[in-house]
């Protein structure tokens, strides 16, 4: 995704600049150590990409509140390797075989390897962190630690979801709260408080990159139905396919009338019916129930109150553009 | 273990006393939160007990130093948690029925839970070493993030030893000494900093419990085969049944004449034969070849050792009564 936000032409900090900055720092920072088989998953998974949105957040939540970047590498790279151990976790439980089109850990090793690894970079964020200034210690571990909590909750909801038929709205936007939007934003207030933030400001920024990261999930539930494959960078209806329960499924369960939601709980349920069909099937239900508007209307809301809550920072101009320029690139995706 | 210990007569610490100063701070800090299926388990792991081995060694390796053990509770629930955690995840990995003869966690609920409650014991375990005093973070931090990178560094080459033919003795026992007596090591001087201990004092008990440590795992080798079911409290030949690679095998096979290790490769590889056939057969080459007394020599070879660290520090007979008794305790089980 941050590939169409350096492509933007913002005011206020150069994205690319930052990305490099932190690529710089992750390949100053590689995991070294024996056996390979413990080493060498970590560091395939740092390797394969992705678009360091989190650690970007870091970097520019330290430069908004006049803190030098440098201050912030370390809670930058601890945020983007605790992300990457989630995801080698997830992929386990999720039977996953890709990731950013490579094979998963445990598809490229084993499970064994997978689970050990993960548990690796956990203790290596937490390592990454303590390399902060000594007296950002407490802030910046009280923060972490929260969050690695709330990803945790998010995950087992995300699990428990699977096996339930009616998810109501409210638990669906608590679970992606936590299992996406806490981390990105614990990943801009962490870097506000390198940069010097009060603790208000830390909690506004916070609540900022939360509700932008309610907004980005339900955007990329949309997009994956909605979207050109071009803009989602990936099949148009994985999530219909994998029986997910996402943002549209649950809201057309919530709004439909019997009919539409026995056809969509029967299509939801087979798994033998021709690909194609179904996601057109599934598609076809989400149009005709006018899912597509809400959902872009509930994300419009999400950015709205994150709007709300730094316009209450009093920033410059200056400051706010780079935050102004991610939530529009969030929204922009489906444009 | 510590049933054994919780009835020697020793003058020091009283082993019982801390037991359950730490029991009632286990209690008072039980893990709460949602999902169910994320806490529970991990409830359910800590309630199954075990000896709490390694928080009483941090309360101990405090009191040495001559500080009030409720300094060290954050630090011994810390390395509890940690404990148990790696338990979860091992026994995902070496598909564990059974442990402490309960249902393991992933049998009980299932391996994503598993997976899931392990990683978030691992942040709980942060959490639980951040409620110790502030001016102490550095130290234990330091210590406890080396002592969790080589914990999981033991426990996968543990799993590559699995499926190599010949291990060198030497790699074997810096195996034990990462994934078993690093923990053990850290659990004392974790104790000791929290005590006052200077960083010498910390780092010569460490290495007394590492080397007593060491001994530790060799005697668990030894008395899986030679040790009755009284003293093991398991069913004897274990280690043989599930084809390990112990200090035994490892020992017969560097010392063996190529008939013996013939043998015992044919023997080790055979998973269709009779259990007691095997274990009676395997038995009778170690002492053919009297690998026995050579394990109980290495084991007194690493107490020797573990003595030698302790008795540099020039403390008083009171404080060495504890440590000393451990060691007894421990080399004491097989007689």
């Amino acid at each position: 995704m941050i590939s169409l936000l350096l492509n933007s032409n913002m005011s206020g900090s150069n994205y690319s600049e930052l990305v490099k900055t932190f690529e710089q720092y992750l390949a100053e920072n590689t995991f070294s150590g024996q056996p390979e088989n413990l080493y060498n998953p970590m560091n395939y998974m740092m390797g394969l990409g992705g678009k360091r949105v989190r650690p970007v957040l870091t970097l520019l939540g330290c430069e908004i509140f006049g803190g030098s970047v440098d201050k912030a590498l370390p809670s930058a790279l601890c945020v983007e390797i605790f992300h990457n151990f989630s995801l080698v976790h997830d992929d386990i439980m999720d039977k996953a075989p890709l990731r950013r089109g490579q094979q998963t850990v445990h598809q490229k090793w084993n499970e064994a390897a997978a689970i050990l690894s993960g548990d690796l970079m956990l203790v290596k964020a937490y390592e990454a962190l303590l390399k902060s200034e000594m007296s950002l210690w407490p802030r910046l571990l009280e923060t972490f630690n929260n969050t690695a909590i709330e990803v945790c909750q998010g995950q087992q909801w995300d699990m428990d979801f699977e096996s339930m038929e009616y998810i109501v709205m409210s638990d669906y936007i608590e679970m992606i709260g936590l299992k996406t939007a806490a981390l990105l934003g614990a990943s801009l207030s962490m870097g506000a408080i390198c940069g010097g933030a009060t603790d208000d400001e830390a909690y506004k920024i916070r609540r900022f990159g939360e509700l932008t990261g309610l907004s980005f999930q339900i955007m990329d539930d949309y997009l994956d139905a909605f979207g050109s494959s071009f803009e989602i960078g990936k099949q148009q209806g994985g999530d219909i396919l994998a029986n997910k329960k996402t943002f549209l499924l649950i809201k057309a369960l919530e709004v439909g009338d019997e009919r539409s939601k026995k056809e969509l709980i029967d299509l939801h349920v087979d798994s033998q019916m021709d690909p194609k069909y179904k996601v057109e099937a599934v598609i076809s239900i989400f149009t005709e129930l006018e899912i597509p508007a809400m959902a872009l209307e509930q994300a419009a809301k999400y950015n709205d109150l994150a709007m709300k809550e730094i316009m209450g920072l009093g920033l410059e101009d200056k400051q706010l553009a780079p935050l102004v320029g991610f939530m529009n690139f969030l929204k922009g995706r489906n444009h």
